[in-house]
């Protein structure tokens, strides 16, 4: 039989009540024929408090114990689908990462799936079993230990089961009814997209979009597995969703699919800095040490050996990146006259695949801007991408105007 | 290093604050130069909140499932006592279950311990770990799922520990400082015993005396294990609590050690029951079947080929014996006039392992009873244990009597 996978988030798993109404969309597919893999999420609050524990307990936890303590969440959910669906007369059972086994790599708190061994369930499946429930987020590593996969990482359990499995489609339940242009609540002409390439939603995900995580969508990519992502808390339809699929399978699109930001962004400029080879290094090392994720970096033309650095990174990380330029510049390390914080910026960005073979995008962009009298501090482009940062008073009108100016309210 | 097993149960681990002060407990034994294995409860409340989930999912739960949510919040305690332990610069991990691997049969939910290879905890130690945290009332059936032990099973994966591993002793921490010759709440003068006979203490466990699951009793009892019952929330002297021991080590003791209680028992007479071979298998074949645990029986002597049959059980399992009782009325298989149900009354028993050399025990119960004008309704004697149902409003004067009456208040 074709083989479905079907992943429930934490809100979707979120009590009794709502695990039976996810039960009931799983006993739908089964009806249909599909042998079905079930992948659940920790009941939505469960991993907060099990993390809260953690942290209180040891500040600077060993990410081992971290592992088996928060992975027991999934194990809950996981047992509660399985015994449910038995309720409902579906053959089901539940398993944890390390029955499967989910081999990772032993990076605890941001595992790899390396492998997922198919025999076990698939002896079950031939044996009349109709749903295998997987407790999702989890591995085991080769020492034999409990790892998971980062936070959202259920997500990248669901797509790898998929893969592995060759699963006809992995349907990612979740508290939206899919991917929109924009976010609805800052922009209300935002529209569903029915359909999103691979590569678009990885920029729209690790721009904050946060339907799915990241890693998710590139794994699907890469095995060429049909993700579709659609509300738990809707009726839904065989075309209900948003598919996050190849390009190929896209025959109309406009040219941008749609607009992203992020609201907490800082922007940092090294006064005079001199401008010689590995000064570039000498700053983003340390940083990069600091735990700073920096993410757009600008270099001033040089005049005189010395150059302005400007780079961005969250606000909550300000301090600690002041502190490792303090220190590089005590040790001699780097030399600059000052650094100068503005901590009132906000990134937006357009993406769109049709950018590759469409000109002009980023000039209507910053037209569309400047109509707006929006100033522009910072420009980066990537080949389907274009990120500006602006004043952070400005962003809702930036994402409002960019939406109206590439005419997203309305399907290609 | 010699290895000391320590278990904290579910109060003990009720919050961080008191996982933190258990944790104190342990760097106290390890200091003193002990490799010590701690074996973990879930958090008190936990467990419940889990079973109250299954329930909920489904009435009758597939055990498989259970085990593999409830065995959940175990995990939980055991990652963070480790964590806490390395807080303290005490090397330590935890161990789940099928980590170890605890080798358990596959009666889910009252899985038997079968076996628990050392190897992997004792590289450890030898490699400079000095805790190993276990989740404690857990295991792994020979199918790879995992198994517990049914409730208070945490105290017999203490055992069982220390049996595989020789330990020294076997400590187990608990919100009572030990075990007592009666139940304080009801009997001011109760007295707290320094040591009790392993069969003394299975005999007052079973009589709901609620410090230790029987089965760890009965396991230490099998492997010589010393067994140390103390509180967890008051400072501890080597002396502390209570030793349960062979009765070899116990070299003074009063005849009787203890008085126990049981409140809600429920008397069962079946009037007019044809006296035959074969009665007593028909009568409490379906009682067995129904659920129904009867402790004590006696039969009256025969008249004229019928007998009266008399047992007790729980109060609560009165509607589940009339229907069995009932039912097999109805089928034939037995035949009764009357069935008559009396759930007022309670449970008295003296315990000692003296009894065995010492005669006239019974006879000094009998009249002590009767000095306080109690009714005696049935009884039932082993070789350590006078047991007599009374009516259930004399119960706390008949614990007082009997305590006075072998002179419990002081120690041989």
């Amino acid at each position: 039989m074709p083989i479905l996978v079907m992943k429930f988030g934490g809100t979707s798993v979120a009590n009794i009540d709502r695990i039976q109404r996810a039960a009931k969309r799983v006993a739908v597919e089964v009806a249909k024929g599909y042998d079905v893999i079930v992948v659940v999420s920790a009941m939505s609050g469960e991993t907060n408090k099990l993390v809260g524990y953690v942290s209180e307990t040891s500040p600077l936890y060993d990410a081992r114990e971290y592992d088996a303590v928060v992975a027991s969440g999934e194990n809950v959910t996981a047992g509660l689908m399985a015994l449910r669906l038995q309720e409902m007369d579906i053959p089901a059972r539940s398993w944890q990462g390390w029955q499967v086994p989910v081999r990772t790599t032993s990076a605890h708190s941001q595992a790899r799936i390396e492998e997922i061994p198919t025999g076990n369930i698939l002896r079950k499946f031939a044996e009349g079993m109709r749903v295998a429930v997987v407790a999702g987020f989890q591995g085991v590593s080769p020492e034999g230990r409990i790892t998971t996969l980062g936070r959202g990482g259920s997500d990248t359990t669901a797509v790898a089961f998929a893969a592995a499995f060759g699963a006809e489609r992995c349907d990612i339940y979740t508290d939206v009814d899919g991917v929109y242009t924009t976010d609805p609540r800052i922009c209300d002409k935002a529209r569903k997209l029915d359909r999103i390439a691979f590569e678009e939603m990885l920029e729209l995900a690790s721009l904050g979009a946060k339907v799915l995580q990241t890693r998710s969508v590139e794994l699907a990519m890469r095995f060429g597995v049909r993700l579709r992502v659609l509300s738990s808390f809707e009726d839904n339809g065989e075309t209900a969703g948003t598919l996050v699929c190849a390009e190929e399978d896209i025959v109309e699109s406009n040219v941008v699919a749609g607009v992203a930001y992020s609201r907490d962004e800082a922007k940092m400029t090294l006064i005079s800095v001199a401008d010689r080879p590995g000064v570039a290094s000498a700053i983003f090392g340390p940083l990069a040490e600091a735990g700073v994720n920096v993410d757009m970096i600008v270099q001033n033309i040089s005049e005189d050996g010395r150059t302005d650095m400007t780079f961005s990174c969250p606000t909550d990380q300000v301090l600690r990146a002041e502190k490792a330029m303090q220190a590089a510049k005590e040790s001699g390390a780097i030399n600059f006259q000052e650094l100068v914080a503005d901590k009132g910026v906000a990134k937006v960005s357009v993406v769109g695949i049709g950018m590759r073979s469409h000109a002009g995008v980023a000039a209507q962009m910053f037209k569309a801007l400047a109509a707006e009298g929006i100033n522009i501090k910072v420009i980066t482009t990537s080949e389907i991408k274009i990120s500006v940062l602006i004043d952070r008073k400005y962003m809702e009108l930036a994402v409002q105007a960019l939406h109206d100016t590439f005419g997203l309210e309305r399907a290609a």
